[in-house]
């Protein structure tokens, strides 16, 4: 296991002792219970050279992506945004023209889809050197039915993505992972359209690879993809639409038949959910003609 | 105005066009309504070099802090913590047995305040000299009293403190601002006191010169302060209980009488609120022997 996953592990070990948390840290967010309410919750957020390059990114598009994340998220539990908060540590040769540029597009990116921005925190950093940090916390509320976890599917469902995978980072252009609409309308049109046959849903944002993975761990199944079925960008081979990353799009699985398309959006079924692997077994598999190969730990690290 | 004043005002400037927002950015926390419940949010961070030294600190006070400045921020608005989350960006030799016991200390720090861990990430930086930022949020709920804000000092109100302020930076040891307890039972018993003549709140960790001009300007006042009734800490001059910061106390206005301790911690009435001051007149000035010192400024700007 990576160093980041280990880590990563750290803040999931859930060892709350509080009844009132209602979905535990380790998915795409948290759910408590709070008076009569239930909260979704979770935080993200984006570091220079790791999940974007200030020096070749215009900071608005920089703030509208560490927002455009986020929502991601809340599409993953199908659910509605409510509010956000953005914490930013700056360089100190930032300016104050470009720290605005950002702190404006993340609000007006936010405010688009009914979610203001509801408090925040700026610093800088001593040393020039020093990259831009900045977290989002993202609040939502179940929509008319409950949020969709990674944890639901079951051995006999199909899985399914929306859209087109891979390609989305481009060294030289402005790519799909700075300029994805959040599929949030999607994701409750599916809940919607399904109903209780929506099993398990994720967002693609480390890779089909991985974050199938994601889904097969919690649920205990395993998820066996079709090579020849896999919607990649611009005709990529399978290994990248699974392995680039930065997709936005969702994954889900579901028993019986799905709509062909979601708010005009394509779906494709793109393999099948069997029962748990055997230890040492993959929790994640592409067939492509008669081989069989290992995904599980295929997808994009953020390492830029 | 600074440019660290101005770049906070990014985010307090509030536009928000939502009904929801019952107390909107600018005070210690936000309050939106959800559903049948009323929620209070806020994010702060710790960033390395700005807040704490990782270099002389152990990782375990680092985390500490992270989560004790959040709750102070819980305290200031005479509410009870529910949840944290985390979002932290490490260097990337700083090795998995610190990461780990930063993130342990997070989370044994909030338990402690009957507060889970609900969430997080953690990324890694390229760089070895990028230093850590640790951003933390913090959810609330209001007690049996409504949420008191920085907004509601009256002309003719007394002004007062917990503790004693000053000297909590020390560089050769491990001074208060890293073992202070967040103030959150004394709030809630100042609150239960008072009742409705608690007018105003806030939590020293600025200065209580800048935290008691965030009281003022928000109330529309004037404070006066009297030199000789700061209680400084081991006979500290008052400019150094005025302006070290990082105290950790709570000021607030009231109007009557208010308890001599709360909860066993002494209170000291250091001042008093006038009618709001003429144009380019100081919000918050020290009154010492005949002279007036605007102090509105005096605070610590976080600057290592």
């Amino acid at each position: 296991m990576r160093e980041f996953d280990l880590l990563s592990q750290i803040i999931d070990d859930w060892t709350g002792p509080e009844d009132s948390v209602l979905i535990p840290p380790g998915d795409d967010l948290a759910m408590i219970r709070m008076g009569g309410a239930r909260l979704l919750v979770g935080v993200d957020q984006v570091v220079d050279g790791r999940h974007v390059d200030i020096a070749r990114v215009p900071m608005d598009l920089v703030g509208r992506k560490a927002i455009t994340r986020s929502l991601s998220d809340v599409a993953a539990m199908s659910a509605r945004p409510v509010a956000v908060l953005v914490a930013a540590t700056l360089p100190p040769d930032l300016g104050g023209d470009r720290a605005r540029l950002l702190v404006d597009a993340m609000r007006s990116t936010a405010l688009a889809h009914r979610c203001p921005l509801i408090g925040g925190d700026l610093a800088f950093h001593d040393e020039a050197a020093s990259p831009l940090t900045c977290s989002v916390t993202v609040l939502a509320e179940p929509a008319d039915h409950p949020p969709v976890t990674r944890a639901g599917a079951q051995p006999g469902d199909r899985v399914y993505v929306t859209g087109v995978l891979g390609g989305s980072i481009q060294p030289d252009a402005l790519g799909h992972h700075l300029t994805f609409e959040p599929r949030i309308d999607e994701a409750l049109a599916l809940a919607a359209s399904l109903g209780p046959r929506l099993h398990a849903l994720i967002d693609l944002s480390d890779g089909l690879g991985r974050d199938a993975s994601h889904i097969a761990a919690r649920s205990g199944v395993q998820i066996r993809l079709d090579a020849a079925a896999i919607p990649a960008r611009d005709g990529l081979d399978w290994r990248r639409a699974l392995g680039d990353g930065e997709d936005y799009e969702l994954c889900w699985t579901a028993s019986g038949d799905v709509p062909q398309t979601l708010e005009g959006l394509p779906v494709t079924m793109v393999g099948r959910v069997c029962a748990e692997p055997g230890h040492g077994e993959p929790r994640v598999v592409v067939e492509e003609g008669g081989r069989v190969i290992d995904v599980t730990e295929m997808g994009w690290q953020h390492q830029t």
